[in-house]
């Protein structure tokens, strides 16, 4: 496993992710290649300074890489995986930045023997996607979360914490399922009630001209994430599906328990409720 | 009925709407008097420059008051709105800036004739609250419902705007049930949502220490609101009950449908839902 400063890396996807991430390593490796589907992509990684060369054919793009990270959608890396096997060179680590892990993951384990797979996804993001908002800050102080399988060399996790930290993250190491659960609860769960309150809002107030001047910081803040880039959610959604499917129940009966103390009128326990929480929020920030 | 320039204002609560207000009015009017209960209050508001002079005894502070405004918790002013009627000179305008008021509006039918009643709720705020945190700017460019009276006159409306527009903000005209329907979708159910998702993560995964490392910005604004102030959040929910809990229902009824396709696994359909609130919500903002 060559080091950092040595290694030929290869982004494939330069959307927000993958475009951040060239940037952020070009300079502090040997080189690094984005791969992109449309040749326009790959022009203005080129033209922004992201990426030293470009490939719009995936072996063409990774077959010398030292270490291939995938920054594309969930099911576009489970595609991959099951094609990028023969085109990558002995020792190769493969990496990925996908929002689930453990499907990802198992896919993982039936890659070819010559080959270093190694889950990945950090904690960060923006509101808005493609190669346009790329920004090489976009990993400072975040937490990278890093899921190893059996197979995973020592040396090929050396490697893969050196691009952590020469991003500016933090590697922190879960197993795929605990990623997952953990990211259905603050993460899939936010969205989904995200877009409830759109559709309350919208079947509720509608018809109503003044709604939309009413609605203030709260509403903004509570309602950002139904903005999601909507492909992006549905990959997410259906290779999470049971974690988070637990997790909706979890907040629909925190939610049925708020609206009976509401409508009950039982005011001490209301009180009591709302103060566990307000308790527990300032707590974690 | 004076006009701003000349007119005494007795703020009444010195948190950070009331302190705020005060704040902004000073300078723009003949005096502005504030009144909160405990001394340290007014001396830190004086110290700040918010005030001209203050008081802690309601009376004392509004007798000789042109324009009276509340800025009290909604429970408090429900209580104020009894007593403060012998209080104040013929012709005083009253407002408050209560977040709910549809009772408030109710109270204030009951004040005697020779008082002018307005509703008002502004839609700012801050994360904080307290004399410490009030800001003069805090109203630019923000919209301030007013929620008339039948008995309210042109005159007095004619004053509220006037004071409306000196602090930046715009005026909305509303009556008080469409404010509060319009409240409980976009302010009191966000509050709630939030509420139930900090409650869902603190019992899925309160054990396990990587989840406030994996919670990212997305968990962050979603969950902001559950830090707000309990004993206001309480008063809004006991004075907006009805409201609340229908569209506390329909947010139910729009989380479910989710679940429902989640769980069905009708990516066609759940990509069309999906897809329709995104759009919803990119027009918002």
């Amino acid at each position: 496993m060559k080091r950092l400063k040595e290694a030929q890396i290869a982004v494939v996807g330069l959307g927000l992710m993958g475009g951040s991430l060239a940037g952020a390593l070009r300079g502090r490796c040997r080189s690094v290649i984005g791969v992109a589907r449309r040749a326009e992509t790959v022009k203005i990684a080129r033209a922004r300074g992201l990426i030293d060369r470009g490939a719009i054919d995936l072996e063409r793009g990774v077959y010398q890489a030292d270490l291939v990270v995938l920054a594309t959608p969930v099911r576009v890396i489970l595609h991959q995986l099951t094609e990028i096997g023969t085109f990558l060179s002995t020792g190769c680590l493969l990496m990925d930045l996908g929002s689930t892990k453990t499907q990802i993951v198992a896919q993982m384990e039936q890659l070819p023997d010559h080959i270093q797979p190694l889950g990945g996804h950090p904690m960060c993001g923006k509101n808005v996607s493609g190669i346009a908002a790329a920004d090489p800050a976009l990993y400072q102080s975040c937490a990278f979360v890093l899921t190893p399988l059996a197979r995973t060399s020592e040396a090929a996790m050396g490697l893969a914490r050196a691009m952590v930290e020469a991003i500016g993250a933090h590697p922190l190491l879960l197993n795929s399922r605990r990623h997952d659960r953990l990211a259905a609860t603050t993460s899939h769960l936010p969205y989904l009630l995200a877009c409830a309150l759109v559709g309350a809002m919208r079947k509720e107030t509608a018809a109503d001209s003044a709604a939309r001047v009413v609605a203030a910081s709260g509403f903004h803040d509570t309602s950002r994430l139904a903005a999601s880039d909507v492909t992006m959610m549905l990959d997410i959604l259906s290779t999470n599906r049971e974690a988070v499917l637990k997790a909706m129940a979890i907040c629909e009966a925190q939610l049925h328990n708020l609206a009976h103390l509401v409508q009950s009128g039982d005011e001490e326990r209301l009180r009591a409720t709302l103060t566990d929480i307000q308790k527990y929020r300032r707590e974690l920030y």
